[in-house]
């Protein structure tokens, strides 16, 4: 029977190995948080690495991401399908191990990291669907949502703004399943972190609500299973354990370094750690005592097959709320989904209403939040603004978790890391609300769940210079094209409460990236359609009205900007001009259709065109080609009435119509 | 002589009627602080209404900037040329007084706020500032440098994680006189703040090493006196003092509620408090001697000159450090900044070596930081990966103040915006290191830089996928194009030695907004050029080698791509094509060029163009027009060593000659 030092060197000499062979990596963290993991997965962790999609499994994340070699070395010695020859390639292309843990890439990593503090906030957010669905659907004797969430994090997550927020809130939202694993090495990119870093991070999270442990030595295994123990024990509060650890455990003439933080040791250190650790064994072999030590399989299953008897008997005593649990963590929509989006359509169609699309989005939430008990809102303290408190909204408080809306405070980052990590732990259709120019404090989070190809839901309201007196702080300018950049992101901007409501639909059904609704602040008027033309909404763009044959002309635009095209176009058409109007509520998506559909609505043949939209200019140039016209906004905004501003800028029908005989006349030069 | 309570209910009076007036805007934070403020002004604050810009006034910054009308108000009242014809247009076009205060616009505004959380951090480096410069400048008997920086905060700046980065790092290098005065109302846009933020804040900002002054009655002048009287005597902490403070104070229905957060009273409700606060005046009336109780014109006046009188002395004690400290306050450059430039390019080009430009960066520092001593560098964590510490870097501590370089920690939001409040406060070039993409987490700061129009300098190394095994969290896609985005942004991507070189002196001499530097990680080749063309560099974009005769293809790039468009260049000049090649290192400002110029460089008559870019195709359409090729990357990269990486997504020469016959096949159809 291997020792625990043993088995956590597997840990370290895998890590050793596999950053030597890539010759690129980050040995320091594995090798120090080696020991605690072993404690942490040999004594605690549930899971089955048969299933790593098993809907209970404890979740772990490696919010210090760099530290990617612990993650797949744990993968793969408790059994998961993550071979060894996987390990062998770390950081190399098309391998399962990527340098940081992706989504999506090797069986059992629970969110992407590496970004530094946002996996502790995606765990926050796991930490909370945990309680969410445990207060939903458990029942007295049966805990059928019941575990916990881990996180490793190290020093960068705890400097990182978005520990603050996210960390704040879970201790307010009383998250006392969550335990994080502080490794306090004292160590950072640029040295010794006492030039930098202060904090006294116990106090810091005692400040939050939180259960600290202090000053475990995170290499005596006995202190570690102790401190765990106590974290579970506190069921109120999330738990902070505060770990001791020598960077780079077990390299003699490295160990507590910066230099072992993110580079290969070198050969020669690399023996003399092997000697340091007692670890005989060439690279990449794993003794069979130690792989049976480690090897998880059998108990994971037995684990899983004692949940899967416990739900067959709550199914039979609660068929329907297990009939929901199991709908809502398969992510399949209720089978009258599509009924209850073509309703809405139709009665958002039928009342054609002008309304601010914030608002006709609220509207739209009423009926969404009825429907979906997967629904899961809130906002950064705009809650009134964004419009995202929906009728049923019921607040998740620490108390009484069972709810659906979320007073994130003024937290965007926190929020949008969140959503991921509700998106990620399964059940439920999250959104997220704040002024559009705020998503700029979240982007690198939008950005991460658009990488991961989860479903979250951004909803940015006030999105333009529309918001008005608050002025070009608060101004979206760069924002609208800004988003658009991001790879597989769609973003829309609804014209009216019908293309919102579309817009909806499309965002709830949307699992394989997130969705940005960008909506406005003022009043926009309803635009008439067809059936089918409504049918056309969810391509993103398409025709809203058309000349009588052949147009000879292209006014588009987005969201606020579609009515000053349709008012434009009527004027032409007075004059005799052959006018197409074309709404694009969805750039993204219109870039996706095929292009006889994209050729359909912007006919090659027609090259006088105009684009309108209130923000940069940029991105539009490709859409209305060389003899087009872009009526945009290439400078910050001003404050005073929405109004004024639209007319300071020259988003009015005039200009729209100037812009169009511009562009006609560009073709006949 | 009016009692205290008069006074600051003039501040009342002004808001409640100003916000009325705009029926818009934010009168509970004004009406809540405006005891406080009447103590800090009447009592302890250095300034000169008459000279906004005396070097060594007190800074103010209202990092709950929604409470705009509490600084018109101040400013007005104290003196400042802010007449109250400018106070009755509150939020109108035009006016000096925007919604949130803006830097430019009212004099006696230090930075933009509004967005929360960013006040404060550059307040933070507002501190910095006069610390450093006081170690640097000040002699036995001459305080030339000795002011205080004062932040008003909400709970708002507190729950954003910014605050944590800047206060974290504010403790960490004991900038003992920032003072902060937290309004802690109990209010958010949501409401009651206890249902999302519950942290105990003075043991949060004791945990960072700060002087804590608790339980402070904000509506008890005496108590606010003493309260700062503490905060100033603790020199070597920075203070943060906790006002306890209804919102909307002097409202008798409203106050104490999220209903005088962000909006009008109402007439009714406005009266309702002018008889509350016992204020029967007219709006915007100010009685004669509560306008004599607040006038600090003389007393500012008697203040500047005492100062300006030390400083003659003290210039004819130190004259080189008195002409050192003026010409850096003047932010003018030295003498012979000129002649060091050119030595520097000239000195790069005679080397000629491959590099990286992230190395050529650091080598440029390493002169700019012998030549400049207001140049004052850092990283958030980064500093060997982006070559920031140059060779004379002195690290800056809270016990050795004296020098040029910041370990920011990883913080990277906080780092930019402390960058603008270096910058802000004057007597500094400051710059600031982080990888590309985490620009993400810094983006609003960077946004507020080019909003203010202050010449911060980003250096953001790594600037690719060509950072490798990282992977695609690591991996820049599209920042390039959303910096560029920004208005008033200048983004530099140079292509080797030389371009980085002219690269830095653009940025050191950029006033009037800031600049983001795209470096390598990877070794780029030298281009070799003559001086006519290395002029033009400072242009954006430039022809770095031509055809004989009149060109029938452009090849256009930045940054690594540059190489791989001589190269292809190359192949296709063999094979008898006629090629340009562009180099773009500024997009930006190439645009900014007259157009004869650009026509110069890219003729309409070229229409076979491929643009070439490791990032997103978006915005390179504009110049390479209809018949033009973008060779890019509109997708997520890949963990790998950056040559497969690079050739996995087709930046080869191979690829680029293969885009160059496929824009010279359109121009056939």
């Amino acid at each position: 029977m291997p020792s625990r030092r043993e088995l956590a060197n597997a840990i370290r000499a895998l890590s050793m190995d596999a950053v030597q062979k890539a010759n690129s990596g980050h040995p320091g963290a594995p090798m120090g948080m080696a020991d605690i993991a072993e404690v942490l997965w040999n004594d605690f962790f549930r899971h089955n690495p048969l299933n790593p999609k098993w809907d209970n499994r404890d979740r772990f994340v490696m919010s210090n991401g760099h530290g990617s070699m612990l993650v797949y070395s744990v993968l793969h010695l408790t059994g998961y399908d993550l071979p060894m020859e996987e390990l062998k390639n770390f950081r190399q292309l098309h391998s399962q191990t990527p340098g940081h843990p992706e989504y999506g890439y090797a069986p059992g990593v629970e969110t992407t990291t590496g970004p530094l503090g946002q996996g502790l906030a995606n765990a926050v957010g796991m930490a909370l669907a945990e309680k969410v669905l445990a207060a939903r659907y458990n029942q007295p004797g049966y805990g059928i949502v019941d575990h916990f969430t881990y996180v490793f994090l190290g020093d960068g997550c705890l400097m990182e703004g978005i520990s603050h927020e996210a960390c704040s809130l879970a201790g307010t939202l009383g998250l006392g399943k969550l335990v994080c694993f502080y490794d306090d090495n004292g160590i950072s990119i640029d040295g010794e972190v006492e030039g930098w870093f202060t904090d006294d991070t116990p106090a810091r999270f005692e400040a939050y609500g939180w259960h600290v442990v202090r000053d475990v030595d995170g290499h005596d295994p006995a202190a570690v299973k102790a401190a765990i123990e106590q974290a579970q024990a506190e069921t109120g509060k999330p738990s902070m354990i505060c770990c001791k650890t020598v960077i780079g455990f077990g390299s003699p003439n490295k160990k507590g370094t910066a230099g072992i933080h993110g580079a290969a040791l070198g050969d020669e250190e690399v023996a003399a750690a092997r000697k340091a650790l007692d670890w005989p064994h060439e690279p990449f072999e794993i003794p069979s005592d130690i792989r049976h030590g480690w090897d998880a399989r059998s108990d994971g299953q037995v684990v899983e097959d004692a949940w899967r008897s416990l739900f067959e008997r709550y199914r039979e005593d609660y068929p329907a709320l297990a009939a929901e649990y199991q709908r809502r963590m398969n992510a399949e929509l209720p089978g009258d989904w599509e009924a209850i989006c073509g309703e809405l359509i139709t009665k958002m169609d039928q009342a054609g209403e002008k309304m601010a699309t914030r608002k006709a989005s609220g509207k739209c939430l009423d009926e969404l939040g009825h429907a979906l008990p997967e629904l899961i809102g809130g906002s950064a303290d705009l809650s009134g603004s964004n419009n995202t408190q929906f009728k049923e909204a019921k607040t998740i408080t620490a108390a009484d978790p069972d709810g659906n809306y979320v007073f994130y405070g003024v937290r965007e980052f926190a929020m949008s890391a969140m959503v991921s990590g509700l998106t990620l732990h399964g059940g439920f259709v999250p959104y997220a609300g704040t002024f559009l120019t705020f998503s700029d404090y979240a982007r690198n989070a939008v950005r991460m769940s658009a990488l991961m190809k989860v479903g979250s839901i951004y909803v940015y309201t006030h999105d333009s210079i529309g918001l008005g007196e608050d002025g070009p702080t608060h101004q979206s300018v760069e924002h609208l094209a800004s988003l658009r950049l991001i790879p597989n992101m769609t973003l829309w901007r609804p014209c009216d409460t019908v293309e919102t409501a579309v817009a909806w639909q499309d965002a709830v059904e949307r699992r394989d990236g997130p969705t940005c609704m960008a909506l406005s602040r003022q009043g926009l008027p309803y635009q008439p359609r067809s059936g089918e033309t409504i049918g056309q909404i969810r391509r993103g763009g398409y025709v809203l009205s058309d000349s009588d044959g052949e147009p000879e002309l292209i006014l588009m635009g987005t969201g606020s900007e579609v009515a000053l095209c349709v008012e434009a176009a009527e004027q032409l058409r007075q004059d005799g001009v052959k006018v197409r109007v074309v709404s694009m509520p969805s750039v993204c998506l219109f870039q996706r259709q095929e292009r006889d559909y994209r050729r359909a609505v912007l006919p090659e043949t027609v090259r006088a065109r105009v684009a309108v939209e209130a923000g940069v200019t940029e991105g539009w140039h490709r859409w209305v080609g060389e003899d087009g016209v872009v009526v945009g906004l290439d400078q910050f905004g001003e404050s005073a009435p929405a109004d004024d501003v639209f007319r300071h800028f020259g988003f009015t029908v005039e200009r729209v119509v100037e812009a169009a005989r511009e562009s006609l006349k560009n073709l006949n030069n």
